[in-house]
C-alpha cells in the first residue's frame, strides 16, 4: 500500500484506476467483484492495472485511501460555524437517502472494513480512516468551544463518541435499512446530540 | 426461520444445536464455518441437525435469535436504578476486553449482520435484534425519567441514538481493534454520554 497525500501524487493513471473501481463497485458490489471487472471499466492499458496491483483487495485498500482523501478534501475546513461544519460532515457521510449505485459502493467499503480482522492491510487502512475522521471531529469541537458555540465538552472524548455515533448509524443504514429507505429517524437522533452540546446562547 | 419466545419452546435438542454452534463459531469463525463443523460439536444425531436446517446461514439466523433471547434474559429488568440497568447493558454488549473465543463469536455474528443485504432472513433477524434492544433502551430511559435520574429527554430518540452508539462501538471494536485490545477509551465516551443525561441531583 503506497502512502500519498493527494491526487497530484497519485498521478493521472492511478486516478483513472480509482474511478474505474468506483464504477465497478457500484455495478457489481464487493462480494463478486473481480479485478477483471475493474479492468473492464479502465479504458487505458489493462497491464498497467495488473502492474500496480496484486489483487482485488490490494486495489480496494488503495481505493479506500482515495475515498478518504476525497471525503476530507470536500469538507469545509476553517470557515463557517463549527455547528455547520459538523452538520456538513454528517450529511456527507450519512445522506438521508442513497442512490442504488452509491449504496453499493458504501456497502462494498463496509464489507472491506469487516474484512479487517482477516486482512491486515484493510484493518490498518480503516484504522487510518477512523483516526483521520476523529481528528477532524476533534478540530470542529475545539473550534466550537473556542467560539462559544459548544458547551464545555472534552473535544477528544466528544470526537470518540461522535465517531461511534457515525459508525453505528452507517452500520445500521447498510445492514438493516433497504438501499432506498430513508434514515430520517437516525439522522434526527444525531441532530438531538448536536443540539445538546450547543450553548444556550446559540 | 421459526419464531419462539424462549428456550422452553426451543426444546432441548435445539438448545444443544445452539450450544454446538457457539462452540463451532468460537473455533472456526464465520468465513470458513461449515454445517459439518457444527455437526462435529453436536453430540446427538447429526441427521437431526440436517433435518432442522437447510444450511449454515439458515442455522446462524436461528442462532442469532437464540443469542438475542439469552442476552435479553440475562439483563436485569425492573430492578435497581435506570443508570445501573443501562451500565449493565453496555457492559454485557461491550466488555472492555474480550477472550479470543468470545471475540470469534461476536465477529461471526457481525459478519452475519453484514450479510444482511445479501440474505433477507439475516436482515430481518437483525432488524428484530435492533428493534428489541431499542425497546429495552427506551424502557430504561422512560424509567429513569420517571424516577428523576435522567433529565428531560425523549426516550424514543434517546434509544435510537444510544443504539447507534452501541452499534458503532461494536463495529469499531470488531473491525479495527485487535481481539485482546482494550476499548477503554470507547467505553469512556459512552460513560460521558450517560453522565450527560443524568440530572444534577444524581
Amino acid at each position: 500500500m503506497t502512502q500519498y497525500s493527494g491526487p497530484d501524487e497519485l498521478g493521472p493513471a492511478k486516478t483513472a484506476i480509482m474511478q474505474a473501481t468506483y464504477t465497478a463497485l457500484s455495478k457489481h458490489g464487493y462480494e463478486k467483484l473481480t479485478i477483471q471487472d475493474i479492468a473492464e471499466e479502465f479504458e487505458r492499458s489493462r497491464s498497467l492495472l495488473y502492474y500496480h496491483y496484486d489483487g482485488r483487495d490490494d486495489l480496494l485498500v488503495d481505493f479506500l485511501e482515495y475515498v478518504l482523501h476525497e471525503f476530507l478534501e470536500q469538507l469545509p475546513d476553517g470557515e463557517g460555524s463549527a455547528q455547520k461544519q459538523l452538520e456538513t460532515l454528517v450529511e456527507t457521510l450519512l445522506p438521508t437517502t442513497l442512490d442504488e449505485g452509491v449504496y453499493q459502493v458504501q456497502l462494498a467499503m463496509f464489507e472491506l472494513r469487516v474484512n479487517g480482522p482477516h486482512n491486515e492491510a484493510a484493518r490498518e487502512q480503516y484504522l487510518q480512516v477512523d483516526r483521520e475522521i476523529k481528528e477532524r471531529l476533534k478540530k470542529i469541537f475545539a473550534r466550537g468551544i473556542e467560539s462559544g458555540e459548544f458547551t464545555h465538552i472534552d473535544p477528544d472524548i466528544e470526537a470518540e463518541l461522535f465517531l461511534s455515533i457515525l459508525t453505528g448509524t452507517r452500520t445500521r443504514r447498510l445492514t438493516v435499512y433497504k438501499p432506498e429507505e430513508s434514515i430520517a429517524e437516525l439522522r434526527e437522533a444525531i441532530n438531538t446530540q448536536i443540539e445538546r452540546i450547543k450553548t444556550d446562547s446559540n
